[in-house]
């Protein structure tokens, strides 16, 4: 998509990246979650925000639902507009991390191309797509809100895994299999990520 | 607008306010700039973003020119486009300053209802609606990227000031009076204003 304004010029940033990221005491990057629904993706991002606030990192969480009921509120659940859902999420991800700012979305983002198209957007090497693994069994046997039992029920249509498909990364930057750890490994397991690819440094 | 999407929960948030605020060292806020074209506000928002980082303020300036480009690169410039930017950018504000950043937004937003709108999404007090004050004839006699020649001869539709409205804030939390203060003196007046109101304490 080309843009339709006219007359933009970018601003020369007065402040460099480096600068930033001296400032910020951190660099920028997006920890991309994906799975399905209860998978465990929001309840990760949190404690992801929490361990990394307690050790004094900029963090940020987008999620579904508050992204949902603000930015995206005039989007509903068609095939477009779930496109055009996760692209503004990618767009708002690409500023906080260019605002220096560890950021980690959860949201389902079954569509590979959706997936890929705000890897494209983001400088290379700050996006970090991150599988949450956990089968539609053991989503199913959890669902924390009733909403398997309703889309099994055919009240909620095209429902990720039941009636809509999961496209699984193919080379994620990491996994996280909730089979094998509880949420803190999970946590720590984006932690450790962050820091082997020095996110954490200034 | 009512949220399209159903199926919605409000994340209980592991972090409070408190606890982030705490961790950032600062209060979130949006210092929302609003001027005619060539006005400063850019300039002014970049220096404030300066300032504050060399502080180890968290800081970031959404502009027209990076967020036409990339979140709102499906927008033109008719009424609701317009009208659909300013709600966008709004939104994307509203999250910095839920992250804690202190947000500079620089748009010529010439509509107080367009205006008045992001404040009633902001929480209390977060919002700092900032004239920056310059006489059109100013604005016209600088015109760095000579859009006001090209207004003037007819080349650019709907140009604020020229040939669509500019509706100056009617209760602004602060003015920047260009003629008087040179972008130092605004940025500094910013940031005296931020301290004053207890964003850049815990």
């Amino acid at each position: 998509m080309k843009p339709k304004g006219t007359n933009l010029t970018w601003h020369g940033a007065t402040v460099t990246s480096d600068e930033r990221a001296a400032a910020m005491g951190q660099r920028g990057c997006v920890v991309w979650l994906t799975g399905l629904s209860a998978s465990g993706k929001s309840t990760i991002a949190r404690r992801v925000e929490q361990l990394l606030l307690e050790r004094g990192h900029p963090c940020y969480v987008l999620d579904g639902d508050n992204i949902r009921m603000g930015l995206n509120k005039d989007l509903g659940f068609s095939p477009a507009d779930r496109t055009e859902n996760i692209r503004r999420i990618g767009e708002v991800a690409k500023l906080f991390a260019d605002a220096c700012v560890i950021t980690v979305t959860a949201f389902i983002s079954p569509y590979r191309a959706d997936r890929d198209g705000v890897r494209a957007i983001m400088p290379e090497g700050t996006f970090l797509e991150t599988f949450v693994d956990a089968s539609l069994e053991t989503c199913e046997a959890r669902d924390p809100k009733g909403l398997y039992k309703k889309a099994r029920a055919g009240q909620i249509p095209e429902f990720t895994g039941i009636s809509a498909p999961y496209e699984a990364p193919e080379a994620p930057e990491l996994v996280l299999d909730s089979a094998a750890l509880d949420v803190e490994g999970c946590a720590n397991a984006v932690l450790a990520a962050l820091d082997a690819r020095g996110f954490l440094a200034r």
